[in-house]
């Protein structure tokens, strides 16, 4: 076992990343150490890289950053009971403290203080991690690395399409982002009836179209009307799910028109301001129920996420457009931040 | 039996109401004949006696006007099978046609082809009112006839409040209106651990108390901070139910603002215009879900308000400010409309 | 428009059933008259056929038999607003009242007085039924007869598996009768992550692995341990949903013993007598939830199936082993009783 | 801060309990150590004094015994951060282990790997207790040490009345133990409009009555039909909700047959054998849903027994029949195993 890796690291304020030799984390008794298979860089990732406002508020450098990752177990704590070494694990990214009200009530994924791998915490874009226990999640041992790195932003998905059942429901998500690809998938595996896809770069329509959505909808084209298109594809009658994953506000205007009365709507994309909302017809005369979706809903979420990836009908390696090597992390970067949005999901090898 | 009855019609476009004398309608093989005992004005009545731009666009003169009442059956078509003559009953004013794909996707209260009883037939304030055996409510003999007749916006309560389940849930209730104040009493029968109630009438606010409020907050006092008097309230943590019965901008905001991360939020008052929501901050990171509620879930809510009235937990007398004769509605419109807000609800006997 | 039509009847207590001449029937005003494409035989009409003790005693001859048909509306009755002549419609043979206390609390499907059409009244082994409106469904018009027809038993399945959503949820279905057959599939469709098949007969466990059955379980077999099977193939925790649909003691004591701490187990099949049950250590213990599943949830099943077919991800073509003509319907039912249990589900055209 | 306590210990295999010193417990980072204010006696504690079969299988003597108690906060560990020196606690004496599949399906009170305190390892029947953390609850300051002592197990009767919500529903309890007082006490509170409470002692029915219960049913008159009393007091509907809390076969088959069609079943009793169910009659036809209720639903179950304790509708003091010393233990439990059954629940104050 060497005392030290590589890993990535903010090493000041400020844009940039390095990478670094650092020493192999030390875990306590409740802990795990897991030499990292893969890691996959998200748009969390991109913020602290670019050091945004939020980053600046939030990052005291320096840090390791990186939440997405799988690797194998190399060491547990003596208190640790369900993990063992050899293990094939991954992490969500969110620790909560299962004392708070919000915990205590069952909503453990809003915990009232809730800290993140890679952004509170040294994250994942090394060599090795340690990890509560508390925290860890075993892979089928088969799951291919590169779906196993993604699953925090996949279980994402799971829980905006799947806080109500959708078998046999019509389907819209809004966003051509990789959560909004996700969600293409998931909602396809899970029975939809119809899944439209809306979005403004054709490549990543292409992979919507891939994860099996029935209709794309490239608001980028010249008059395209979603909502009409939406309610030519339901008979008029609206869709009964729609997924709203950009805080966009013209695609929140546009999902509320769209949904049906008595439909289901998953709030998930963050808008960068208050946004107008017309509460009196599109929520209260349509009898509108509205999911504010925030994160995964922890474990639940990761089980019905490794359920649809062995039932067979969810594959997201559609969404994984790039695989590099860890010591690449830059063209990861270049890429993430080029206008042409080529990448959806990167995943690194260390 | 007569051949014709008293009745108070809108009898052509323009403000005002008149008592006149026509024929007592004929019923046919499904519909049941009810001798009004008690009948309740409602806003929407309001709006008819005004002649406001909604009535002028929705209602056809000559129409009896009047939704909410009590009667007893004096006459039933020959396909009724439920009901008999002599039952007191009560009636819901909205009419689903049950074979649109709402009603048969289970939400009929929100039917895509709603007919309100009073505003697109003829209504009940009258000496008599003929009714769909599909629309009658069966009372319990001996409920007080006053109470009876309000049951229809009490409902609209009901559906607010119990759309989840409140026992043991802090409530917070906007809205010094009839069905503010029923929600009070409701929420507070159901078992809420607190129920708060925020209005601007004192009159009103003391209603709510008799309702069962713990909590009042006037906002027509200068320096009410509304959310931070709930937050103490609440340990720092938030309301865990909100339920808005006014539709003002501001009240949105404060509800939004209290409800707790992962509270729910029902969604009731009508703003006149689209509304700003800070989706972000008050939804998606707050977890929060919200319902927008329009009208009663129907029986559902019927049910459950007969049970809450049977439990001896519910008393809405409270609420009738007024009972006054049939032949006195110009006086009781004139307190619908007084700006001292010292009726809530009135009570009319043929 | 003929007078006449030809039809299977009932036509005096006993076994056997008859083609017969017989006019066309007459709709009243809220009705529709069905030209028929293709019907299907069920269980129940098997019993009505062999004339055993539950026939006798419910089945007032003479009668037409069969419930399950699709068919072209070849005139409406003035009162019916939402079925236009030409539309391609099935029907949910369960007719509930509506206005009982189990149909007004939101579960008509299990009406206080339920009437179900081909049993109680007149049915669809014609050329021609009338159907009440509240009856009616209106299919895709490109929908396969011989899918459109057997709708009402496929509904059993839809409601049976997915009263609570399965997606990435492992399950169990004991039965391989038509209704097991189809729930295998929609298990399938709605994202299962496993779907086990019990049954008995390899010709079925077959139909079930071309319905996406993942694990076939041949009771039939020598030393076949269903319940250490399921705990193998769930490493260990045991099953998340369980679907009985045998009625078999053996069965339901199997599905206890294999259901998860917290699993769900709908109880679809019906026992011949009351049942041994181990309440202690596999329902309370276990925390598990049992569902008793009573025909379809009417529309909203009905719904959910349309959904599966588009979907596309539900195919019920392979069990429908036999095609045939009316005129046959002998040989259907000679097929239905032999004990080789070749025919699963027999479809016929007028 | 003394180093040693008294404490009632199972010295060795065999009947009785025994008074004696032990050093006062140490505690880890995450614990809290707790000066006990008031504790009280449960079956388990009366099945451990008395040795029986299940005690003598689980119980590894020396232990400290009992698990429900209440007291202040002494100390805390290093790292614990939601308690404080002086706070005012109880616990749930289930510890579940946050890491099988089964806490991380949402349900950690049925855990795979569940301990109980006072059973597992030392209890509460001390002058001072360690807890872990994620153990305790904090009391409101000003809660009665008597009814801050019962919440384990009122926290049962929480989840099995309120498994679902009963505003406005029909609630029939069977069981007179301090479990079926606190149920009845707890529908009464949450709304429930007719509660029945069916027992067999005189006394405990009468403090039913105290609980709130409208219709009493005593088992031990001659020619008491509990079913037809049911139908009786529900119009022939049937009840909305039945809680069975004495595992008696008798009284499973009355709460089958008395359960509305559509209604619910909340299994808590514990039957000392398998049962026989009319799976086919009585849950199938009837569309019933069954939950197994074990222990209480963690601290969800806590925080809305703490609601409705302030909402004032809930009260339990009349269910704590006996207050005495620690000292006079021997006392509580000759109280509790008398065959007069005139002791429900039993506080010591140490």
């Amino acid at each position: 076992m060497p005392e030290t890796m590589r890993a990535i690291i903010k090493p000041r304020p400020g844009s940039g990343l390095e990478m670094t030799t650092v020493p192999i984390p030390k875990i306590g008794p409740r802990d795990v150490l897991v030499k990292v298979r893969a890691t996959s860089i998200c748009g969390t990732d991109v913020h602290i890289y670019k050091w945004d406002a939020w980053a600046a508020s939030r990052i005291k450098p320096p840090l390791i950053i990186g939440h997405e990752f799988c690797g194998d177990v190399v060491e547990v704590g003596s208190a640790v009971r369900s993990i063992r070494v050899g293990d094939f694990v991954s992490a969500d990214s969110h620790r909560y403290d299962g004392t708070c009200p919000v915990c205590r009530k069952g909503q453990p994924h809003i915990c009232a203080n809730l800290e993140i791998f890679g952004v509170d915490t040294d994250g994942c874009f090394a060599e090795y991690v340690a990890l509560p226990e508390s925290s860890a999640w075993v892979n089928d041992p088969g799951l291919d690395p590169a779906i196993a790195s993604i699953q925090d932003p996949c279980g994402n998905a799971v829980y905006a399409v799947l806080v109500e059942p959708v078998a046999g429901q019509s389907v819209a998500i809004w966003g051509d982002g990789p959560t909004g690809l996700f969600a293409v998938g998931v909602a396809r595996a899970a029975g939809a009836s119809l899944v439209a896809h809306i979005g403004k770069y054709p490549q990543r329509l292409a992979i919507g179209k891939a994860m099996g959505a029935d209709l794309s909808i490239d608001i980028s084209q010249p008059g395209v009307d979603v909502v009409r298109t939406l309610l030519q594809a339901t008979q008029g009658v609206g869709v009964d799910v729609v997924v709203e994953m950009t805080g966009n506000p013209r695609a929140v205007t546009e999902a509320f028109a769209a949904v049906r009365k008595g439909g289901r709507f998953s709030a998930f994309g963050i808008p960068s301001q208050p946004i107008t909302v017309d509460l009196n017809n599109q929520v209260i005369f349509k009898g509108v129920t509205i999911y504010g979706i925030n994160g995964r809903q922890l474990w639940q979420s990761w089980y019905q996420m490794a359920g649809l990836f062995r039932s067979g009908a969810l594959n997201v390696l559609p969404v994984i457009t790039h695989q590099i090597k860890l010591d690449e992390f830059q063209r990861g970067f270049d890429l993430m931040t080029a206008p042409d949005r080529v990448a959806a999901k990167i995943v690194m090898y260390p």
